[in-house]
């Protein structure tokens, strides 16, 4: 018979809990965007009751399941199953979310930061599958990352391995993190740093073909808008994105230096600028690691893309 | 009854040959200088000779052994025992190393790079013992390093995991690695760049109070030079120390983030600039790490020291 896998996805805004076959293929989902409103216990509460109900819906008992796998944004200890901090959540500081899940559970109840998570569905069912090692770079608003090493997360002393999003390029940079710190990866190429790099580039005295209000508010500068503007050849919009694809070149260089694995994949919104923004990334990389390259590494973007989150915490209960 | 080991420590003018203990004391040891005169096959024949001397004046057969370590600068293949590339030693470009040694003897021979046979070294015998994971950083006129997960080196694809020295922090650096790479952490933290950093000093009119003589070569500007300058409390040799710890610090703050390890342990001639440089260190690493670490680190120094690239070579044999 064939497995059943369970992943919870919890996000700032929304949840999603979905029931995943052996292929990493979506069979059901309940998602929902209510429970922002809600403590900490109300949340979980929230999760439980989704889960029972898409496995009543499913004519599917706990017991069919090899365990229940969640994912969620911020630093997670995992052998205590303990969120220690996250942004995106009100409160769950220092919460041990695992076990408050896992008490209306007999099944094993798994929970990793989501970056992990996905890195480890892109291991299990994504441009992963073959490979005994990885590393998985997700780039949209932050910077994740997991590491994938002889077939299983690396995950550190504590958990938090693989924040290659924390790693300074930059030490005198102008941009500043959520860290608290100047020029990390994440502060340099992310969607928080799309903002500033546009102003600057206006500052510099570049003209926009984007047609934005004049009451834009720059803070709402995105990955969306720059995307408009690289269709329609804003150069502004195409600058940004290059410094960008710049930054993540050299993080992947710095990790390809440290880890020297044969694989790395891109997920994240920003990889949504396709072609030329992939290509400087590429560039970059090559150009730095010239004849330091000894074995062909390939650079690919994801390939279960959307449902990425929910998919990667459902693998997690096969690791 | 106690099992000996052997290491071959091969570097650009010296190769060092010793018996080391289980505990990796040295018993016996040969040191030559004079293998830099001879052709690849000449310094193999050299080593393969002082091997077979060195286990004669012992009274040992080759089979007492578990086998040979061997380490060396370079990018070494580890899985086929082939040095891609060393700067150190002439000749030897995509050289078979392990199989031309290995053709002298019945006991398997094992060629790594030496910074991370020196890893593996630190963590059996040294600040490493009791510990499942660690990095080891070496920083003399480069910077090397080795990754232990698990109990075991992590080399990656090619074997070349683990070259932090080339991650780059800086990239509108004005210094330049070996590598061609500007702002590379060995760029801007190591031997090579004292001369660089002293002289900018001088030329922002700084003034030292080293002696040096009118005609002093900058190129020679070491670190035994500015440990004098250090303990005559030259302000200009301080400010260098300083700086190259600040880049360490930052170095090792990038390695925390990528591999959350519970240690690292700093090897290789400028540790010798002692406890001002070690806390510069250890400083930069905590003001950037501050709440993002939830579970004690230690930075510490190597304590197998002088004899750590024939100790860590003879370590291989036990991994």
């Amino acid at each position: 018979m064939s497995k059943t896998l369970c992943g919870v996805d919890i996000g700032g805004t929304k949840c999603s809990i979905a029931l995943v076959d052996e292929k990493g293929q979506i069979l059901d989902k309940i998602y929902s965007c209510d429970h922002v409103d809600k403590n900490e216990e109300g949340r979980i509460k929230m999760v439980a009751e989704n889960i029972k109900e898409i496995l009543r819906r499913n004519d599917l008992q706990e017991s069919d399941l090899p365990g229940i796998g969640m994912g969620c944004a911020g630093h997670i200890r995992f052998r205590d199953g303990v969120i220690l901090t996250t942004s995106n959540l009100k409160g769950f500081k220092n919460y041990p979310l695992r076990e408050a899940v896992q008490s209306h559970f007999k099944i094993p109840v798994i929970l990793d930061n989501d970056a992990n998570a996905q890195a480890f569905g892109e291991y299990k069912f994504g441009a992963g599958q073959g490979f005994d090692d990885m590393v998985f770079l997700t780039i949209s608003t932050g910077i994740g990352a997991g590491i994938i090493i002889n077939k299983k997360l690396y995950r550190g002393m504590t958990g938090t391995a693989g924040e290659f999003g924390h790693m300074i390029v930059e030490p005198d940079s102008e941009l500043t993190c959520t860290c608290g710190n100047r020029g990390c990866l994440m502060a340099c190429a992310c969607g928080m740093a799309l903002p500033y790099l546009f102003e600057q580039k206006l500052k510099e005295g570049k003209k926009s073909r984007l047609n934005l209000p004049p009451d834009f508010n720059m803070s709402r500068m995105s990955g969306q808008v720059l995307k408009q503007g690289l269709d329609m050849d804003d150069p502004v919009s195409k600058e940004v994105i290059s410094d960008c694809g710049y930054y993540v070149g050299l993080g992947i260089y710095n990790i390809f230096q440290a880890l020297n694995p044969p694989l790395i994949v891109l997920g994240g919104g920003l990889t949504n600028w396709g072609e030329s923004y992939l290509n400087k990334i590429k560039s970059t990389f090559y150009e730095l690691a010239r004849d330091m390259i000894f074995d062909p590494i390939e650079i690919t973007v994801s390939n279960i893309a959307a449902d990425a989150g929910v998919i990667g915490a459902a693998a997690l209960t096969l690791e």
